[in-house]
């Protein structure tokens, strides 16, 4: 089996969370793939070298300037740390982009409404898996932050998730068992959202319409869920939505998202 | 054969250049290694984040705060737009600090007079020659930037020149064909500085000791040269010292180092 786990910036944030999860991680023995986004110090080092985040409908365009410290920050600052980190726990890890060994190829995202700049989306098909394949035979372990590459020598900015769902999706196609695990700051999804008691221990394909149509389910838990959804429905074995402080009791822990 | 070649910042800081060296370096047949060190980028970036520089005898002190400037410049912004564009000259790039795969554990600098930070010097020990060996088989270009590590999570700054070396002449010490190829900004060791016909074509262990006792080779060209006479000692076949834009004719052009 291959584990995909993806974290997010509350963890990255957080030296001793990253540090204890890092540990987890590097104590799983099957073969696994780390995906890590960005956190705060990518906004922080924006705003010294006075670059002002523009947003659109809660999302992050990507002007050239912005790309710069984007990959700065995850392909460098946060993606060789923890790469070292992994290194010193005896995880043999390898820190990448998807440009690296052309691993993922992603589109420059289009839109008539307005000009997302330097943002990439992927799909199970954006995925070298025998490249993929090669490295995980040979144990190595890697650890992607969250750019991608058009194949013409431009970096593009590509959400997490969305880089979990597609490495999942690629290597399920061809017929490999994959455990999708979704990280994020909260125990599972959850009924109600201010009692932690409340996690959904698992949810299949009707209970998530249903969840979604009485707005248990809303906002940014849909995007997540439709990638976990999309990745089942490609053959990915299990998705996992859990805390990262939970990876060391994944098999109980968090939301299991089944498709029947 | 495999061709290791190094890159300085006079080559990094002019887009035009390094797109042509990244076009003469797709080009090579060969098995091949590039190694990059900073360039201006890293000062701006430090001088935008009001971090000041701190030298000691010409070289830079690399305290918490350069480190993680290094690390986001060298092993983010270089590196990966570096892999990208040899991507798109289908050369498979691969970007590595040392810290990725273990591949150069360097040893961190200390000294009584100084605290030079997280420097790291590196021999022909610090590689893991088969892991890099490896990676060549496997036809894959790695691209290493100016980083290690001390095996214990630490990333370190280390000299570009002295990577080159290490990785040069561990391969060697396994009995692989290796040339190593230093550009800089020269068209090769000269007799007269101020004179571009001057160029010495060759130079042997010999010729080194008088051309050092007569001052003609001095400062700088000192460390560059006693690393190249190291590797031709370890068993390196070939040393070349030439310009980055006279790669294409790399046969003929720049200075060939020889031991006898």
């Amino acid at each position: 089996m291959v584990n995909i786990i993806k974290i997010g910036g509350n963890i990255i944030d957080d030296p001793l969370k990253l540090d204890q999860f890092l540990k987890d991680f590097a104590h799983i023995e099957d073969r696994k793939i780390l995906i890590h986004g960005g956190g705060k110090i990518a906004t922080e080092v924006s705003k010294h070298l006075g670059i002002e985040a523009q947003m659109f409908e809660g999302k992050r365009i990507t002007d050239a300037e912005t790309l710069k410290v984007v990959t700065m920050v995850y392909a460098g600052l946060i993606n060789k740390n923890i790469v070292a980190r992994l290194q010193s726990l005896d995880c043999n890890a390898l820190g990448l982009t998807g440009a690296d060994l052309k691993l993922i190829t992603g589109k420059q995202r289009k839109s008539d409404e307005i000009d997302w700049g330097f943002v990439g989306d992927v799909t199970e098909n954006s995925v070298e898996t025998d490249a993929l394949k090669t490295l995980l035979d040979l144990k190595i372990n890697p650890v992607f932050c969250a750019l991608t590459h058009n194949g013409l020598g431009q970096l593009l900015n590509t959400n997490a998730d969305a880089i979990a769902y597609c490495l999942a999706a690629s290597l399920a196609k061809k017929g490999i068992t994959v455990r999708l695990i979704y990280c994020f700051e909260k125990k599972g999804v959850m009924y109600d959202v201010n009692d932690p008691n409340s996690v959904i221990s698992s949810i299949n394909s009707t209970l998530y319409t249903e969840l979604k149509s009485k707005g248990i389910i809303h906002s940014g838990m849909i995007p997540k869920l439709d990638n976990a959804f999309k990745a089942l429905q490609t053959g990915v074995s299990e998705v996992k939505i859990c805390m990262a402080e939970d990876l060391h009791t994944v098999e109980t822990a968090g939301t299991t998202l089944t498709l029947h």
